[in-house]
C-alpha cells in the first residue's frame, strides 16, 4: 500500500500528530522484525525506503541489501538511509524475477507491499527461497483491501474499493493478497508458516489514526483510482462520488474503519 | 454467535482438540474481564451460562446477578455453574428495556452476544446505565458478521452470510453491530469508551481452530438458515449448497478464514 495523501497545508501540530500516526502503523506491522548482528539482510522491493528506514534502525548491526527495479526509487532510499545516519544498507537495481545473486546468499529476507504487485507470486517467493541459506528467515507484510469495513456501512463506498481491487487485479496483482500469505509460502516451500493479522481499527478516540490512516492512507488511495474506474466504466462520476463522501462519513465522531495487515514467516 | 454446531459423533482425541479449541476463544476474548472482590456485576442475557462460568470462574470473590429472558436458559446456566461448584452466582428473569433493580444497585455490567439481537441497543445500554453506579465499568462484546473473510472467496459464501444477516435484519437484529460498539456506548451516555477488536485468524496451522472456530462455529450457524434463505426467496437451494461448500471449501489445507469479535469497555 503506497501512500498517495500525505498533501501539504497541514499545521505544524497536525504533521506531529501525523507523525506519532505513522509511528503507530510502523509498531504496529515491524516492532517484531529484528535481526542479529552481522546477519545478511535481502529487502526486497525497498522502494523509497519507507520501511528500509525502520530496518536499519531497528537491527544497526545487520547488514541490509535493497533491491528495487526503479533507479528513482533506489536512490531516493539510498539518500533517506544515509540521511538518517545509517551506513548498514546498500542500494541495487534488480528483478525479482531474475536475481543477481549466488545461491544462499542471505540469512535473512524481508518483502513488504510488494507481493501484491506480481504475475506470480508463487515463482517470486520460490526464487527468493534459492538466495535464503538453509534455516533462513523469510518475512512478508501485506494488505488485504477486502479486509476493510466501516460505520457507517455504504454499498457505494464498497463499490468504490471493488474497483480499486479491480483494476489492481486487471494489471495483474491482487489486492487481496493478505488472506493468502499462508498457502503462498507453503507451496514456495517455506516451513513452520506462521500469519500473524495486524488489523487497524479506528474510531474517534484516535483522532491520529482517524486522519493519518482512514482519511490520508485508504480513502486517499481508493480516491487516486477515480479517474480511471470511471475511464473504465465500472462506475458512474455520481456513484464514485458518494462512495468517497460514504469513506469520508466513517471518520466522523460516530463512525469507525477496519483494516487488516497480514505479516508472515517462514523458514527454509 | 451461538454455536449450533456441536454434534455427537466425534473422537474423545477431537473431543479435548475442540475443547482447546473453545478455550482459544474464551481467552481471545475474555482474558482480560476480572472483577475485584466483593464486587456487584451484572450479567446480561447470560443465556445457558456459556460465559456465566468464565466470569464466575475469573472472579470467584466476586459477586454475580446474571439474568436472561427465558426461565429454560436460567435453569440450565444455575445446574451449569452449581454443577462446576461455583456458588457466586445468583439467576433471574428480567426484562432488559424493565430491569427490577434500584438505580445504582451494581458497579460493573457485562453483556455478551445480546446487542445484535435488540431493537433498540442504545435504550438497553441507556437503562443498563441506570443500573451502574457512578464511576461503574460496562464490558460489552459482540460478533461481526461483515468483518468475515477467507480464501478462495466465493461470491457464493458472501451470498450466504449476507442472507444470515439480511434475516437477522428482518426481525430487528443487526449482525454488523460489532463495529457500531463504540457510537453505540458513547451515544447511550458512557465515557472513556475503548474498543478492542480481537480476530480470529484460522489456517492449517491451526486445525483445532479451523475445525473449531470455521466449521463449527461460523458455517454451521450460516448453514441453519439455509432453509429460512431459500423459502424468502434470498437465494435458491444450489446457489445456497454452492456457498455452503466454498466456507467448508477454506478449511481445506490452503484455505484461510477471518472473523473479528469487539470487545468495548466504558465508565459512568
Amino acid at each position: 500500500m503506497h501512500n498517495t495523501g500525505y498533501v501539504h497545508g497541514y499545521s505544524e501540530r497536525e504533521a506531529v500528530r501525523l507523525h506519532d500516526q505513522a509511528q503507530t502503523l510502523t509498531a504496529l506491522l515491524h516492532h517484531d522484525t529484528r535481526y542479529p548482528p552481522g546477519s545478511q539482510v535481502l529487502e526486497v522491493g525497498c522502494g523509497v525506503g519507507a520501511q528500509t528506514i525502520t530496518l536499519v534502525s531497528q537491527s544497526p548491526d545487520a547488514r541490509f541489501t535493497c533491491i528495487d527495479c526503479s533507479d528513482a526509487s533506489l536512490a531516493e532510499a539510498s539518500a533517506r538511509v544515509s540521511d538518517a545516519g545509517y551506513r548498514n544498507a546498500t542500494f541495487r537495481n534488480a528483478d525479482i524475477y531474475d536475481l543477481p545473486f549466488p545461491p544462499e546468499s542471505f540469512d535473512h529476507i524481508f518483502v513488504c507491499f510488494v507481493l501484491e504487485h506480481l504475475l506470480d507470486p508463487t515463482r517470486a517467493l520460490s526464487n527468493l527461497k534459492d538466495v535464503l541459506k538453509p534455516e533462513g528467515t523469510i518475512t512478508v507484510i501485506e494488505g488485504d483491501h477486502g479486509s476493510a469495513y466501516f460505520h457507517p456501512d455504504s454499498a457505494a463506498a464498497r463499490n468504490a474499493i471493488r474497483c480499486l481491487v479491480e483494476i489492481q487485479r486487471s494489471v495483474g496483482g491482487n489486492a487481496l493478497i493478505g488472506r493468502e500469505l499462508y498457502p503462498l509460502l507453503v507451496s514456495a516451500g517455506f516451513r513452520n508458516v506462521a500469519v500473524s493479522p495486524r488489523m487497524v481499527y479506528a474510531d474517534a478516540s484516535k483522532p491520529g489514526l482517524v486522519e493519518g490512516f482512514t482519511k490520508l492512507t485508504f480513502t486517499a488511495m481508493v480516491e487516486g483510482v477515480g479517474d480511471e474506474a470511471i475511464r473504465r466504466g465500472m462506475t458512474g462520476r455520481a456513484e464514485w462520488e458518494q462512495g468517497i463522501r460514504d469513506l469520508y462519513r466513517t471518520t466522523e465522531p460516530d463512525g469507525t474503519f477496519c483494516y487488516t495487515f497480514f505479516k508472515a514467516t517462514g523458514i527454509k
